[in-house]
């Protein structure tokens, strides 16, 4: 097998470092194998234990029995070496390495022996000091964050790596709460082997992986990468966070993982002519990715705003500018029909306001309508569901009008607790929901820029 | 008593147009006042109705026994001008007029009587085509949105009013979510009589309202209306966002609410000037609303960043250093300190970075440090709550540390459900949070401009 594919496939994983203390992370990690419905098979190896949650445990990799296809190694810094020499021996070509202390503090030399033992064993790494990987379709689960504070997403086509661990495990925790789904999660650490590029080529090959999303804090092999991103962003989207963007932000890096960060100038022009999507923040890597795996590829820059609330309507328009797109004009045909059949309160124009009094209805009609206008590219519906008239059969018209896939359509629906269950219901039929004008626009543009608009 | 403190603590209150059909604005609206905790007396008003949820109904104001303190009026808008008439006739001073179908359709005219006629009968009305107000300390609650959609905010000090009644509830229902505290809410649509000045003035001598929040899409006395924000802005802060700042958007604004948009410099200007703190977006008003508040004024622009997570610290600093803000340098009494007593792992710089592996006695040795170093002017704490060794008792020592008020104190912390439980019970404590660093920067910044930094 791919010694890659093996980080996320594995059938049999060796938890080096496993500990029977609850809190260390050596237990929460090898408990999640057991708790993750990881369907291979799972061992743990500690010199000290004979048991560990029930499960006989054994003092080195070389004793488990049969073969081991990933090892995840939480050991202290001085004993990785050792155990990397005797992973080579048990021929596991495939190692997650948690364990920090190298680079990072400084410690290089450290880190640089690592290197040449993994290449000497012909070992693949993620790490060191890394989260590991996270698979909710193969239950492999290296994060050492016990699930009651860090929830896992359920399975799905966006994959997440990350440099930083924490910024990686809150991600995740977040998708899980959203309702987003996952493919692959991967928070890589120094670097020492498997690095940026690596990960991009093989999530590029991943047939789960729809859109590939990253947060970088510097690049390692800068030509490799540019060249693989341009080549793989042709078929999917590439959105990457840059951390370190300011000056004393880049040298904040430098005493993270010890990478350089450059300058973001430089960066900015790169990722440009890789095709590389940039995203401002957190939220905006999954409001781009959530757009780009769920919609179709708009035909031009024209979006036609439908609501039920005028203010919205107003703040949505002023975004959609901003964000360099235009507002479309309904044909005549459609302005005649919908004055022929649509209530005296509607204002037919851009943005079309059913007002408080909108039914799901009207809703449906408003949309069809815009949805078989020429003039009109992308349909953007603000449903304000607090008004009183309005049914939750809108669900199934929203709904009804994203299954086409004719244009992109997106939702924005703001509120408190009633609103965030309906907008759960629509993003898991793949319609993206915003809570504001700003992150719906941006996104919206994010779209037509990867269609080449 | 003032009728413009009576739109909040009217004790006796007609709802003229009660209804007894549940769907309709009518019902929902007295409903509320029979649900919300008002501790005053309500009457129906309805012409045909007996009963109205088993209170008796009257067919006119003029028959409702005793004094009438507040008249909220939701009959049609041809017969409104009626029932205000008859609400002279009873000597009511203040009255709310929910109805629509006025100047936001074209019928000025119509509107232009509904004002002479409130004048000559002196009453002071909001309205019309709004949604009135609610006060949760007094119960006093127009909204014709049922509370199973649109759930109401706990008494606090932040006041919100908006031009548009579909921007303002979807802010109570976010409010109510998210465990903010409101003083006053009030929806005062097309601003027939009582306007955005008014308002302003009003909530200046409200005890109650320390923050003085506004969604406007044009403002009728501007100059009245400049001069007024001009003096109450240098006790309260003022903070506004405005709809319609694009030549788009200001379309889109003469078709809902019948006012004049203004071009969008003008008023950036005139908003500067005037003091008044100007919001980006619907969040950023409460994300400013709660730092203003709860936060001392800062001595200066130097901010300490403390966190269990080196790849938010680098995000933090990239945009505290966006927004103007600079990074504290820690006085070298302060590092020795820290190296004496800090664990082997902590980075001390700024970011200072305790590591995944931070525990709540970690951040505390931290905190206390940067809350006495002279070189520090505010403190940021980014905790991610996931990692394992981080108990509850972190939120004992983050209160405390906000407790003495020595220097603005703020969190970031981002994740699942988890961390949001941990949130809510720093944000009833006082300490604004934030999920990501862009927003909590954007704060500390307007609460350093506010300060006049």
């Amino acid at each position: 097998m791919d010694p890659m594919a093996t980080f996320f496939k594995a059938r049999t994983v060796a938890v080096i470092g496993a500990a029977r203390e609850t809190h260390k992370i050596g237990h929460v990690m090898f408990r999640n194998f057991l708790d993750s419905g990881f369907g291979g098979r799972v061992y743990p190896v500690n010199q000290k234990a004979k048991k560990i949650l029930g499960r006989r445990c054994y003092p080195s990799v070389m004793d488990v029995p049969g073969r081991v296809d990933l090892a995840v190694v939480s050991v202290p810094a001085k004993a990785v070496r050792q155990v990397i020499q005797e992973c080579g021996k048990k021929r596991v070509r495939s190692a997650i390495i948690i364990t920090s202390g190298f680079g990072e503090i400084g410690n290089t030399a450290g880190e640089e022996e690592i290197r040449v033992e993994l290449k000497r064993q012909g070992i693949r790494a993620i790490g060191v000091n890394c989260l590991g990987v996270f698979d909710p379709k193969t239950g492999v689960d290296t994060l050492f964050l016990p699930r009651h504070r860090l929830e896992r997403p359920k399975p799905g086509h966006i994959s997440f790596m990350s440099q930083s661990g924490a910024i990686g495990s809150i991600v995740l925790d977040w998708m899980a709460m959203k309702g987003y789904e996952l493919s692959k999660f991967i928070s890589y650490g120094n670097a020492t082997d498997v690095d940026e590029t690596d990960l991009l080529e093989f999530l590029a090959r991943d047939r789960d992986t729809r859109v590939i999303c990253m947060y970088l804090e510097g690049v390692k092999r800068g030509r490799e990468f540019y060249r693989a991103a341009k080549r793989i962003s042709k078929r999917k989207p590439i959105i990457v966070l840059k951390g370190g963007t300011t000056e004393e932000g880049t040298k904040a890096v430098s005493s993270h993982t010890g990478s350089l960060a450059g300058s973001d100038s430089i960066y900015n022009a790169v990722f440009e002519q890789a095709g590389i999507i940039r995203a401002g923040d957190l939220e905006q890597i999954f409001d781009f990715a959530r757009m780009l795996s769920t919609q179709p590829k708009p035909r031009g820059d024209r979006v036609q705003v439908v609501t039920d609330g005028g203010g919205f309507g107003i703040m949505m328009t002023d975004w959609l500018v901003k964000n360099g797109l235009s507002m479309a004009k309904l044909s005549e045909k459609t302005v005649k029909t919908l004055k022929s059949k649509a209530s005296a309160y509607t204002i037919i124009k851009n943005p079309m306001d059913l007002t408080g009094a909108a039914t799901a209805g009207m809703y449906k009609l408003a949309i069809d309508a815009c949805m078989r206008d020429r003039n009109v590219d992308m349909v953007v519906a603000i449903v304000l569901f607090q008004v009183p008239q309005l049914t939750s059969e809108v669900i199934e018209i929203l709904t009804e009008a994203n299954r086409k896939k004719s244009k992109p359509f997106v939702v924005v629906a703001a509120g408190g607790r009633y609103t965030e269950t309906m907008k759960k219901k629509l993003e898991a039929s793949g319609i993206p929901c915003f809570s504001y004008p700003e992150r719906a626009s941006q996104a919206l543009n994010a779209l037509r820029e990867f269609a080449g608009g």
